[in-house]
């Protein structure tokens, strides 16, 4: 069995939930690459030194350029904010890394076509680049997917889908660098509508072909140790689409909506069938397909041996939560780069989704009009 | 104690519930006026007449307009389709009887408008006139516009309202009256479109000032006896508003949602709480309006003594149906002509929806652009 | 068509219910036998005069036993509390008038036995008489008992059933004629500890043989007008019961559940399948008997045509309430005097049930010990 | 900082859970002890180096005596079969190391009541006991226990719980360990009916006084590669139960409730308050403990930072799963050695659950008689 060697840059959110990843994949999965935790790279030295030792990273950088050096790392995971990723990725590409990156792929989507540029020159050389929609891991998404392909909805007539996240409720809750457009790109629209679009696109395995859309930002200013600052960021967006299989879809992402944590909603419904999810519930699906007396919406908990990802863990009902998706996502990762296979989701599926985010913006300056995709 | 003779337009779907709620508002509700079950009027003389038998009315005219000249008739209920209302409304209200009308009101803002010029110079004679919006007489739903009046959202920032049926999901699913658009004025829009509307303005209180939206038609035509027949109206209609008081709402009517039978679903962020609604479990309204560790929506049975309309019926935790929102109407309407108070919901409010079911397909028409109601 | 002359006796809670369906059975089934809402019986003239009015009743009566005496009254209807039972169904038996008794069918098992007695004697004249468990009308509940009837959940290994209630929780909720044995029999066990025994029975087809039971009550006097007053009966009873087809079944029937206000709660688990109800959802069943990926305890929406009772209603997805379980009683007792056939459930099955919970009482007040059934 | 050296005895199903806690106890929390992963004991020499290598730790052993002799192991961590607890515990604490045992403590009351000597000797010398009731640190149980603490429920009246599994509903399901009473000490009642007996007191904090139970066993014989074996082991356990604060509960604990994967459900019903929780949807806490016009069962998503454990792990909203339970109990293991504490759930706590399941079994055979907790 061989090694590869990951460095990491970012020990935040999403820098801890990639540590957690590579620290158990070898336990569950029997990834046909070993990752070694090599390097975790961060801005202070001494935050990056701490958290190389809390995560389990074996030294640390505080350049993500050095890590782009060693020989000792074969794969870069980007964990910053958006706006970094469009350097960082095409670098470590181009140096012969492989990259997983996170969603979204890049804050323009002329960043993300540079960034599928670089993955397409870099595969011609064996080389990975997989962009983090963790969601697509999640045991009850990937069946939905299976489900849909195997035709048990028949032709998908409508999506609904809904990120409902409530942190900005309160007028008062302090500014963070995601309502800043310089680093965030946009806000609940990039951020969690990404997700909705990705998952929408995944399950289905069809394409949003134009848009219809409206962003909104609820309060303009808030709080920060420096005074009020500007949200320069939607707060909102609510967005129709058709799809190239003539479905009609609705997506609604916001941050305030009151109550609501964590809420990935999605409702697809087919000529024969139809199936529903909430992120709030991640371990179950619900599917109905068929039409006779006993017809109703069936509680699928997605913890059994035959189902995506769950038969690697525990036996079934015994619930997975958010973080087992980063682990899946590393697995099928270390296997994409053992085997030279294509990653999913590609840069082209990220640059895809940031294409969609770009047309939502373009409608909604252009009141609401109807928006091709490119 | 005094009595109002009721004469009844209609046996089908909707002059069966009206005469449920005839025939038992005496038994649970003690109204200021007794209402008599005078006649029902249909075109069949035969089917009418065994209607009426069945159904407790006194006696059956194959007239609707017989009904006016009636002196033992003071209330006509209407329910036929929509493309009947105007001409049998205002013909009622300048014979000096009372109106309760089916929604929704008009097939067209023309005719709602003039509907509700009737209306108002009956008014002036102590003739009172409503439209059936009967959702609003369920009680989790009355309750939801209670709180949301008593403060408890806070300022509302988001709708999202769903009607979701799928009775054509089936592209085979015969014909019926409900596609021509002659008399039923538009589709999913104007049948289940129209009574999210309302509940949406009903329980905020706010009113909607613009549309985006869309209308589709999945199945161009549908089996009938004489062969296929062109469907001209929508299955389906999406889209997006902006209210008064600042909320951005999210609407989605349809016929095809394949697993969902009679789904009004209507979710409302505000400040301070949130709720939710499902009709398909209609004794129930979620509330959340706290904000420490045990926050959480909270399942409420609205099935109480101090519950809008449920203290009239059996103890709490005893369900009610959907049956009982006309016989709630019932009550409402008697009191109000027996107090010569403004009915609710009035033939204004039904314009006011009629125009904004008007919008959306001026939006729909216009690229989905956003378009003013009014 | 010929009809039948109904003679109500109660107007208490049960008599108002019992009016509802008399009131309502030939609107939407269509008996076989049209009833006459002939008389109402009650103890004080005027109190009776007016509930006569009020529930569509056309003469009162202030003695029961006039309703035997009058030739235009063939049906007793019995809505008093259970020590009138065996007295007042009897008589009416005997004076040859058909019977429909409210459960619990009495007090005691001697009343029962005489009872059923009575109803043998009846029965030879083709009299009929049927006992109130309103519950097997739930569509649900008979669309259960269907889908074990059809081996759907192959054999029966557990039943849990629950009654909660919580209506005694407080301490201080006042006396009432509930909690005196002399009247009530028993208290949560005969009240709603019956239905549950009943449904489980019905559901499955099978019948309870021994019985491990506890009584309790929490709260030994209780507030009245006259000062604090004994409570003769049980707050709670818990059981656990076997049955005729090898099944383990556990059982409880309290009032003293906190914030459950009437939910009778029942789970099957078969070989092959389950199914799960909650009366406080009670349009909803809930079954899993499927084994594959998609397995899942599916939402049944039972308001379809092809279920039981549902069809004479509303289209699809338009619930039924509680008191819909009256009218279809009162529909399959009309259809069963019309057709001299048994009815279900007949007096016999009401003994059953009394033995059951006879044999509670007995274990209870012998450590809990098995005790058989009879 | 100082460290532990943890040797773990046994690596199926429990021993790969414990490592995933030991693997990442430090990056999530920061205990006062580091735990060092040290050596994995087994029985075959190879399959042991394996599961050390997969799970993380530094040496595998074939004899867990020679896990004792080592100096570099500070704490030992039980996860083989219960048959073999007594021996290792009772070795461990008197070759003075600290001990962690899965649950049930023991297989006999006899057992675990030299355990519980052993770990009172222990204690005196600043040696820690802990069983492995992982259940308790579900951060919704853990919730439970505080709010019932907090008097948020009064007094409680009503305990129902139930541990539902279904994977031995098919009679052809193959013979394991599991079913035979030399290992397993009992079937369902010890497996997991020790998991809701230890559940229903911790969240209640009262202590149940005397059981009425019965056992049965459906299957008698099951499917071995050496013929059919005897199942000498319970399927099902129900059982009722008095408090010593004078509550009344039910139990029961299952693997034939077909469709249940692993639904722990429990149900509190107190003078003033309720709460239900469902294994199956670990991350909910349901409580109700208002009597206004609103009151109702709110769901509580156990995510956010001020709930027990949650806060060291991901923002509100994203769940965590089954696993995590252990990941807790580490770090609550490590906190209590590093400070001397006494440790949650010690091992009298077991013993008094071993109690209650040795009474259960008395009953059972007594014809279900009260019997009394010692």
């Amino acid at each position: 069995m061989t090694t590869v060697g990951v460095g990491l840059i970012g020990h935040a959110f999403m820098g801890r939930a990639h540590s957690q990843a590579w620290r158990n994949v070898g336990a569950f999965f029997e990834p046909e690459l070993t990752p070694l935790m090599t390097a975790l790279a961060g801005r202070s030295a001494e935050r990056t030194a701490r958290a190389a030792r809390a995560l389990g990273w074996a030294s640390a950088e505080t350049d993500w350029k050095a890590l782009l050096r060693r020989d000792d790392v074969q794969l870069i995971d980007i964990c910053t904010p958006g706006d970094g990723h469009a350097e960082i990725a095409i670098a470590a590409l181009d140096a012969g890394k492989h990259v997983l990156c996170e969603k979204p792929l890049a804050n323009t989507v002329a960043e993300a076509e540079a960034m599928t540029d670089a993955a397409d020159r870099a595969a011609a050389k064996g080389i990975v680049a997989m962009v983090g929609f963790n969601y697509r891991r999640i045991p009850a998404i990937a069946l939905a997917r299976n489900l849909v392909a195997q035709g048990r909805l028949g032709t998908v007539r409508h999506i609904r889908a809904q990120y409902l996240q409530d942190w900005l409720t309160d007028p008062e809750a302090p500014w963070t660098w995601r309502m800043d457009r310089e680093r965030a790109g946009s806000g609940a629209l990039g951020d969690i509508g990404a997700h909705i679009v990705d998952a929408a696109q995944f399950i289905t395995g069809d394409t949003l072909t134009e848009v219809s859309g409206t962003l909104h930002t609820f309060t303009g200013t808030r709080p920060h140790p420096d005074g009020r600052k500007p949200v320069t960021v939607d707060d909102s967006a609510i967005f129709t689409a058709r799809t190239a299989g003539g479905a009609l879809a609705t997506f609604e992402a916001t941050r305030l909506a009151t109550g609501r944590k964590n809420a990935l909603r999605i409702e697809i419904s087919g000529t024969t069938g139809a199936l529903a999810f909430d992120l709030e519930a991640l371990n179950e699906l619900w599917l109905l397909d068929d039409h006779d007396t006993t017809a109703g919406f069936r509680r699928i908990l997605v913890t059994e041996p035959d189902h995506p990802y769950a038969g690697a863990w525990w036996p079934p009902g015994h619930l997975l939560g958010y973080e087992h998706t980063f682990t899946h996502q590393a697995a099928d990762l270390l296997n994409a780069i053992a085997n030279r296979s294509a990653p999913s989701p590609s840069f082209a599926d990220g640059l895809q989704v940031q294409r969609v985010l770009a047309a939502v913006q373009q409608s909604a300056a252009a009141q609401s009009t109807w928006t091709p995709i490119r």
